[in-house]
């Protein structure tokens, strides 16, 4: 799925609340009707899209009715800083096959050993130490992107004090966040060429960037410091 | 931060784009309305918004030009599954003076020793090696998750293994995510108490579920396997 289109999704409450109701358990529509006193008419409406977007499923039952379940396991994450915008989805195939593998196999022992009731109680709580590990990994991405807004700050700091002129200025920064082009920093910049190939050929005289050359373009980007200490 | 606020802010596709284009550099109003093609009427309505909700401030410059910037440093996480729909919004303070402090001194080291530029190329390379050590962790959350979604599916078909009904089946799913109390479980399941009491006291019988008292209330969970294996 298109991040953008799972934003749009997630842009409107009653859509939050119907995802939010049927991650709890598959539902018809007049149940979720009834949980979010809202009309099942603008309720159809949302499964619709839901739907269109493959993020919802149904599946019908004796009285025909439609039950309807998330069809999809998907992670987002957006991260907004005065440095970037990111977003990026994760779309996280469902395949059991590999994966359980070992458990299944360690079932079919389980059951021949022990009753299968206890290899139910083994599996949850090994899905809690999971959710432990989750959360500890959580905790190592805050605490690394604190570091990174930190260094990003220093950096920027550290490109005020050497730059001579605003246009350095924005090329080291331009430079830091990934190498690229002439053509490209002419656009984010709206300068110039003649202005920023000035400016990229003081920079590189003083040791701070260099270019290498990929499918016949210069690409510009910072120097490696080891190469670089005199 | 609101999770639920920034959720409706990104649902906006424009405002993602303004987004976007701060997170890349200060801008002010003409710039952004021409980037983006939109009327600047408009964007000043959205850049209304995301500045009553703190995501962006702005400085005046000398022709008294509003610039706009992005004000905060934020993650936002969304994870969607048939199992679960969690939202997470860190916001993450600057507080430059307890984690830049030691790069502070070095700095001070460094420009005593190196020139202040070759500092800038270092700071530039720490940065770098962060971004890997960002992805790292990105790809680990991620096996995590699939792992996670894994157990998930096998605990699904080992309680529907050890229920008699199906009321046991969604109790059991309901402890696996959580303990709770009868109260909260009559109102998931949308039952009357005394059929969830029958049924919980079963489980408990057959050694499946136990509860404990916390604030003069009943939690309901799962047993502990070390405890069950007999």
């Amino acid at each position: 799925m298109d991040p953008a289109k799972l934003l749009d999704i997630l842009g409107n409450e009653n859509r939050r609340k119907i995802i939010q109701l049927l991650a709890n358990r598959p539902c018809y529509v007049s149940e979720i009707s009834g949980r979010l006193g809202v009309g099942p008419k603008a309720i159809i409406s949302h499964l619709n899209l839901l739907e269109q977007a493959g993020l919802i499923e149904y599946s019908v039952d004796e009285q025909r009715r439609k039950y309807f379940n998330i069809a999809n396991n998907m992670r987002l994450e957006v991260s907004v800083s005065p440095y970037s915008y990111t977003v990026t989805l994760q779309d996280i195939a469902l395949d059991r096959e590999i994966i359980g593998e070992s458990y299944v196999a360690e079932k079919k022992e389980a059951t021949a050993i022990e009753e299968s009731s206890f290899f139910f109680l083994k599996l949850s709580s090994r899905l809690h130490e999971l959710e432990k590990r989750q959360e500890e990994i959580a905790q190592m991405q805050k605490h690394l992107q604190v570091e990174y807004i930190e260094m990003m700050n220093l950096c920027m700091d550290s490109i005020e004090e050497i730059a001579k002129n605003p246009v350095e200025c924005e090329l080291l920064f331009e430079l830091l966040k990934s190498e690229t082009t002439l053509a490209t920093l002419c656009y984010s910049l709206r300068l110039h060429p003649s202005i920023i190939n000035a400016n990229l050929i003081d920079l590189a005289e003083r040791g701070f960037i260099e270019y290498s050359i990929k499918n016949n373009q210069h690409y510009w980007r910072l120097c490696e410091t080891g190469a670089e200490n005199k």
